[in-house]
């Protein structure tokens, strides 16, 4: 195969990316300086190399510990629970939790053959024998993360001290009452606040 | 910045690849094995080392002259003439050109500052002294595409023994009468053929 074929049929294999996509991709890539794609190339290699699991958290990072589970300024307290790693990204973006993370690595699926076996869930028991007063839960508002969510608070809501929470169901911002689902109205109604 | 941050950084700087969607690539590649990263950095290290241009007919390629210069099953007397090497692997697809190429490296663009000496066009006209017989332009069916034509017709017509050509205009196949615009339409009148 030649070069451009065999970077062509590698970035096609990556998810959402189609023969067209690249193809533009990899002519892009041509039309640039070689720096480019040298650069493009080093990044991926020191992924491959450095990152791994936190052995504490389950979040990906090229630090083990990572960088939340070693960050003295974050509280200890308080542990969001996330489906995956890459959900700690978004939730860093809003800028307001300044406590630490567990990462479960997928979220419950009798149907995909996923049980609690296949979760990262006895380091997160583990973990709330130390000073933990507050689980928070992150999944995903989708049918499997919502399962997940009450076996999290099935099991954890027997421990003594520990308050288990879930993120609040509603309107997203900015988003428009008229294009909402009935669900997340109805969550909204349910959740109402005084003003 | 950590390794993961770098990648995503790194995919976002591709066209078309907005941070959402670099977040998305860069952790599929962190839940697939490393091989997958790897392969992908060897990929991109092996075109920036060994695509070049090739300097007969301007292509990009792992060898020069390229693949079809070098092709003795090709049919020296037609060029096909295209803007950019990417507009190649579009032609070979359809399967029934068998002559050679030339590549132009854009199109005529008074406004970008792209006039005919930025264009690979004395390659083409010292080409066309060897034993060619027809030119087919290949440019975009845009503006600029079409003032290209129109310029390498008026360049290349007096040559002696050399016919120029340019691809047909009408509607696409498995398009929608409907649909069509305006344009293409009157181009399909006029270049509608006896049944």
């Amino acid at each position: 195969m030649s070069a451009i074929e065999e970077l062509i049929s590698e970035f096609g294999r990556l998810p959402g990316i189609g023969r067209k996509t690249a193809q533009r991709l990899t002519y892009h890539l041509l039309k640039s300086s070689p720096v480019d794609a040298r650069r493009l190339a080093s990044a991926l290699v020191r992924v491959a190399e450095q990152v791994r699991t936190c052995g504490r958290c389950g979040n990906l990072s090229d630090q083990d510990p990572c960088e939340y589970c070693t960050d003295k300024r974050r509280s200890t307290q308080e542990v969001c629970v996330v489906e995956e790693a890459s959900d700690i990204a978004a939730i860093e973006k809003s800028g307001n939790y300044r406590g630490l993370y567990h990462v479960l690595g997928g979220r419950l699926s009798p149907l995909d053959g996923i049980g609690p076996e296949q979760l990262n869930l006895s380091a997160l028991l583990e973990r709330l024998r130390d000073d933990v007063h507050e689980v928070i839960v992150a999944t995903n508002p989708s049918v499997e993360g919502e399962a997940t969510a009450t076996y999290l608070h099935r099991i954890i809501a027997p421990l003594e001290g520990v308050r288990v929470t879930r993120l609040a169901r509603g309107l997203p911002v900015g988003g428009d009452l008229e294009y909402a689902d009935g669900v997340t109205i109805a969550e909204a109604f349910a959740g109402r606040r005084d003003m």
